[in-house]
């Protein structure tokens, strides 16, 4: 592992100071790559989903290891897209005259080496490898054992794709040994590592925050709120109550608390209730709204910090908006929390006190996402708040560094 | 320990709400505080004072410790500067419409508790307690034994002023024991405190940099590099390498290795030479240096990562600007390093390849500071890469969270 560390810190001196032509002409030359290497690459993910059987990994498992052409047509899709984004290394900002005479301002730099730390999917390879590229850092992938052949064979697609643009091999390196051993040197070398980035089950994610000897940029639950103000639009309040938490189940900016004002509960409730069922979504309420809805089961005070992932759904009716944000602080993951309200006062004030990642009015909290505010890329979602908070693209995996013009400025 | 980190965490969410005006109240009612109790003070500091000259603490710490007119009259002008500054907190950027429909911005916010452990000079006290205050965060401060009866002086001004403005008296808490196992206890509780800011010597930032279970702003070496290109104006360079070194000596940004270029140093050494000499800064050449200044000493490797602190200077003399800034990035502690020429094309390249947190062109390093950046403030300077690099000024104490508007929106 230290010799994958030392080659990644020798591998990003050269990425950081890659031309913007030739970091994108290795995007696609691995895109390339995919494209010709597509049937090889089904060939020998068929082994690791053999294995994986043989192991008994359950359905879910499986389907998130399988690479089928729509999953590999994602992939060259994904490393186009990043081509065509925007470098933001180089990038200065705030170039502005002080009063000792000098300029000052900052240039955007890569953080320098990333740890990528995976579970099953791996198509995560090719999305991990792709944004740290084009952010000019090096990068170190740790995929699962389950998919390490599939991985194997799309590392050789991406040194084929960093080799035509003739950059560094070491630019990309993806950890061949299976040995759980190696995660645990991987957090702990700093001298090689600026950051890890662990992407997958809590599980994983608190084990690697816990012995990490590395900044972590790190996602952990999703616990995220929708509250129903008595001053919603009642329309907008069922279409954002429905949307955020059927959308999708398995995501974590999916709605897992509802929030509805005393004075609207019982219509919103009666509505949504309706709907919810349609859906198949079970309804765990506080006291009160098991009184207005028959169907709801007692909502216990674990309910108020589950993250279901899953048709489940926990409702408390509140005094007012007050209790709502002292819930949501309290409760919360600090992810992505939404007010359904027309009254500006108190969207104002709900904006400013809700300590979360995204807050959001009368909008779902499905918007909580890269693609989706418009960053082009995602590597992950942090709900911590040093360094990236949020959705995290490309700048996220960057720093800045002070550049100051002089003209025989000295400091008096 | 976790009772003050409870308390803390409490009164982060009443400051993250605070008015600019209230904050900057208690601000100027801290700073009167100040003044009221200046005699008290003082009287309280003279017993410190006796206390370390009984422990034998040498000339330099008993001079940091102590709180003369002047420092007094310093940490009050400090809260006024604070109290003029502009507010980061709540300020929204980067506000747009995206594809989907809504529009999408960044607020700034506090990071919440911050956690400051320092050495003998109480003045930090005022100093770090106003810049948590005017971000909005809850501040734990721990300062040496040596001054904990300063401290305390300090904390009940700060108390007062809290009080007066009717803000949270936890939002300021001073670690009254001197047992230093309640540093271990303030950098491992991550459920009350979201950053370590240590100042002082290597030694302690070094120590809680390894066993901080929370994210640390710090500072190491500050191993500051001027390189002088043989395309530079010869009286620039002179004036720069004089003050880069001499300005003052036991500063982070002042220069430790100067690095000259072949065709150049003839000249430019001789000239220097005789002013350093001057100074009484001892030399410590490579072979060629010493060649051209007998009365340089031979440098060994070691010299090459010295951060002397003094009025001792590395010398080397290098072929060309690329063995300059190999030298500088495998040697130097990404501090700050200069490049004095008149080469459009080599300072851009410099700018650009030089991994350092701040890198200047014709001007001294000793402009690596937060007051000179025009940040207003400073808590201390990163050396690292994620968060906050260079000079931390109130920005470096806050973080940002997605606003999401919209008029109903739900994801499609």
């Amino acid at each position: 592992m230290h010799g994958l560390g030392q080659r990644a810190r020798q591998a990003s001196q050269e990425m950081a100071v890659a031309d913007t032509a030739i970091k994108n002409r290795a995007l696609l030359a691995i895109a390339d790559a995919l494209e010709t290497d597509r049937s090889q690459l089904k060939f020998v993910n068929t082994r690791d989903l053999d294995a994986g059987r043989e192991r008994g990994l359950d359905a879910a498992m499986l389907d998130r290891l399988e690479l089928t052409d729509d999953r590999i047509d994602a992939m060259i899709e994904g490393l186009r897209q990043v081509a065509a984004l925007p470098d933001p290394i180089g990038t200065i900002d705030d170039m502005k005259y002080v009063p000792n005479g000098v300029q000052v301002g900052k240039m955007r730099v890569p953080l320098g080496v990333i740890g990528i730390i995976y579970e099953s999917r791996p198509n995560v390879t090719v999305e991990a490898a792709s944004l740290c590229l084009k952010s000019g850092n090096a990068v170190i992938l740790r995929g699962g054992s389950e998919s390490i052949h599939s991985n194997q064979a799309i590392a050789r697609c991406i040194q084929q794709g960093l080799a035509q643009a003739e950059l560094p091999e070491d630019a990309v390196q993806v950890v061949e040994t299976v040995d759980r051993a190696a995660v645990g040197v991987l957090i702990t070398m700093p001298e090689y590592v600026d950051v890890i980035v662990p992407r997958g089950g809590k599980g994983l994610i608190e084990r690697i925050s816990a012995e990490a000897r590395v900044p972590v940029i790190k996602h952990l639950d999703g616990i995220c709120h929708v509250y129903l103000d008595d001053r919603a639009d009642h329309a907008k309040a069922v279409r954002i109550a429905i949307n955020a938490k059927t959308h999708r189940y398995g995501v974590c900016n999916a709605m897992e608390t509802l929030l509805v004002h005393q004075n609207v509960a019982q219509p919103l409730l009666r509505e949504l209730s309706g709907l919810y069922s349609q859906k198949g979504v079970e309804l765990r309420g506080c006291p009160v709204t098991c009184e207005i809805l028959p169907n709801a089961v007692a909502a216990t005070e674990d309910d108020w910090s589950a993250e279901y992932l899953g048709p489940v759904l926990a409702i408390k009716v509140v005094l007012d908006m007050d209790e709502a944000i002292a819930h949501i602080n309290r409760y919360g993951s600090h992810h992505t929390d939404a007010i359904v309200t027309e009254d500006f006062t108190r969207a104002r004030r709900f904006l400013r006190e809700v300590d979360s990642s995204s807050v959001m009015v009368n909008a779902s909290t499905r918007f909580a996402d890269g693609f989706e505010y418009g960053l082009g890329a995602e590597i992950g979602i942090s709900t911590d708040k040093i360094h990236a908070r949020g959705p995290v693209g490309l700048e996220g995996l960057t720093s800045q560094k002070y550049v100051v013009l002089g003209d025989g400025h000295i400091r008096q």
